[in-house]
């Protein structure tokens, strides 16, 4: 893979997807939103979910199977409570919206709840739960997907790999944020891997005869396993529960498909919860009790095998680091789909 | 084992239990509710939760390390949060109140968030959240526990297994309870299989030299894994942060242990999350789409090896539907121990 890599500058690789979504017909504030969330998808290391994903979206937004314009509105709303209907617009703004309106609660009320129904694609949790922790709350973040992964005992996919991602805000150590798909590995990485022409391991996915596969084609036709087997199930049916059922939105495999259903919109949903971490106790005291939780952690003496203990999320801020001081590495595979976008619209990347 | 186990009616369990509690000195009320709590969990088949932990409740009891009296008081309070100061109270009572707290106030507001710190041992969070699902709300529920398990990459234990449990009111079909430990198994089935004299998997633990293990003996020495690695990890550490740092409890190796620690009390810390199942859809849509979910899962054809797809939680519904036809089956030595508590405080097992 090295030998087709180039990496490329954040605020380069930015403002060329800011730019294309503007030329798409999205508003500033929108183009902004997006091309930030993708970018910093990039940056942490979760590759599945960031500029590989512009392609699809701007093919979503010219078919106008999604929404240019935010048409958002607030169907229901309490105290600590708001329900959002999406008005099929971007998964990414609508998210970006929704966690803001639920710390905002947060922070009047010390618990929010927000739920967004015809949503659609939201992109990684991660951005959501970290916003929330940058204003000392504590978030839990859920979204459901199109269905590619079965109940536990069964050979037909009917839940997505349905993400769960929590946030919690430390004191002078980072943040803790941490973002986990319930199947074994994202759907996401199975098709990067096909993008670029790579293996999977066994034990991610089987073939849609049940039949263990390291083909990510062959796995994308059949079906991601659950985490932990009836585990993973358990937790794939709550978060499809709560961003899903509970809020109106499609569920299981009702949920439209970003990459096949051109002609139907996804009604993708997405759940937040937001807590002030000063609820029960002074912040000052959580701050302290989660820096020295996570100093303790870092102290543990090694398994054998591993060179360092990494806290939940902590991989994803040394990528960043990295990443950010070095160029964000993308396939020429990513790098072409993007100038091909790029050129129907005149856009042209300065990486 | 088959050949020293007895079947036990519920009833005559429970009011064994109920007595042995009166006689130690509980109040009429806390009795019933420890009493019920522990029945229950071993109907559910959760043999780890049940009966088993009689003589270990009793014996902190007696020697004072855990309140006969019920001294929890309010801590802190807003229109949709409490914090409970369990005042080292019995956790099935603490636990048992707060639900209830939480679900009167989700009633009133939509969402309510209870913490407990001060708490102990609270048994089968599937209680909690089945009372929550039974009044017609969504809850999340967890508690921490004394240190049994390394974070992903070390070999000395930091967490305990950390369980986790969601309950969701259905309409026409059984409500959906799923409670999970963070660990790939309960320490608690680990410790009835030492009891019971049989062998572990490979994979549930690794001795303390971090090797693994078939010995029950040796794993209770050694650490529990993490479900899914990381992932499992990742789980724990949230359910430590909700229901230990951000109570005010204890957290981490700090917890006391259930049976070890006769002079320090454990300062375990609950949270649970409630909200009404119709914040933002009408009950009967909401209750409507779960059945409807329940109903199409059943209908996915079987992944080879399987015979049924359970919903999460149905094993339990069944193995009470049997226990309660057919009596708990208990294994002699669980029986034996329950009889050697019972004589010291002539309470005669009518069973």
């Amino acid at each position: 893979m090295a030998e087709s890599v180039v990496r490329v500058d954040k605020s380069a690789l930015e403002h060329f997807v800011y730019s294309v979504f503007q030329a798409v017909g999205l508003d500033e504030e929108q183009a902004a939103i997006v091309a930030r969330h993708l970018v910093l998808s990039n940056l942490r290391g979760i590759d599945s979910h960031g500029v590989t994903r512009v392609a699809v979206y701007v093919k979503r937004l010219e078919c106008g199977i999604v929404s240019k314009k935010c048409n958002m509105t607030i169907a229901k709303e309490t105290p600590s409570s708001v329900l959002i209907n999406g008005g099929n617009g971007l998964g990414i703004v609508l998210a970006t919206k929704g966690i803001q309106l639920a710390v905002a609660k947060a922070k009047e009320t010390g618990i929010a709840v927000v739920g967004i129904n015809h949503s659609n694609h939201c992109g990684m949790l991660a951005d959501y739960t970290q916003y929330a922790a940058q204003h000392d709350c504590i978030a839990l973040a859920a979204t459901n997907a199109p269905s590619s992964m079965a109940p536990w005992g069964g050979r037909v996919q009917y839940f997505g790999t349905n993400p769960f991602s929590y946030g919690i805000p430390a004191g002078t150590e980072p943040d803790i944020i941490f973002d986990m798909a319930t199947s074994v590995v994202a759907r996401g990485k199975i098709t990067l891997a096909q993008k670029n022409n790579q293996t999977i391991p066994i034990g991610w996915a089987i073939t849609k005869e049940g039949e263990p596969t390291t083909d990510p084609s062959e796995a994308l036709k059949g079906l991601v396993l659950p985490v932990g087997g009836p585990k993973g199930y358990g937790l794939a049916f709550l978060v499809d529960v709560l961003s899903g059922l509970f809020t109106g939105a499609a569920f299981g495999p009702y949920i439209g498909s970003l990459y096949k259903d051109m002609d139907k919109p996804q009604n993708v949903g997405q759940f937040f919860m937001v807590m002030r971490a000063d609820l029960f106790e002074p912040l000052k005291d959580f701050k302290n009790r989660i820096d020295q939780m996570i100093r303790e952690i870092r102290e543990i003496p090694l398994a054998k095998g591993f060179a360092k203990i990494y806290l939940p999320g902590e991989i994803e801020i040394e990528t960043m680091r990295d990443r950010e001081a070095h160029g964000i590495p993308l396939t020429m595979e990513v790098v072409n789909e993007l100038k091909e976008v790029g050129k129907r619209y005149n856009v042209v990347p300065h990486f």
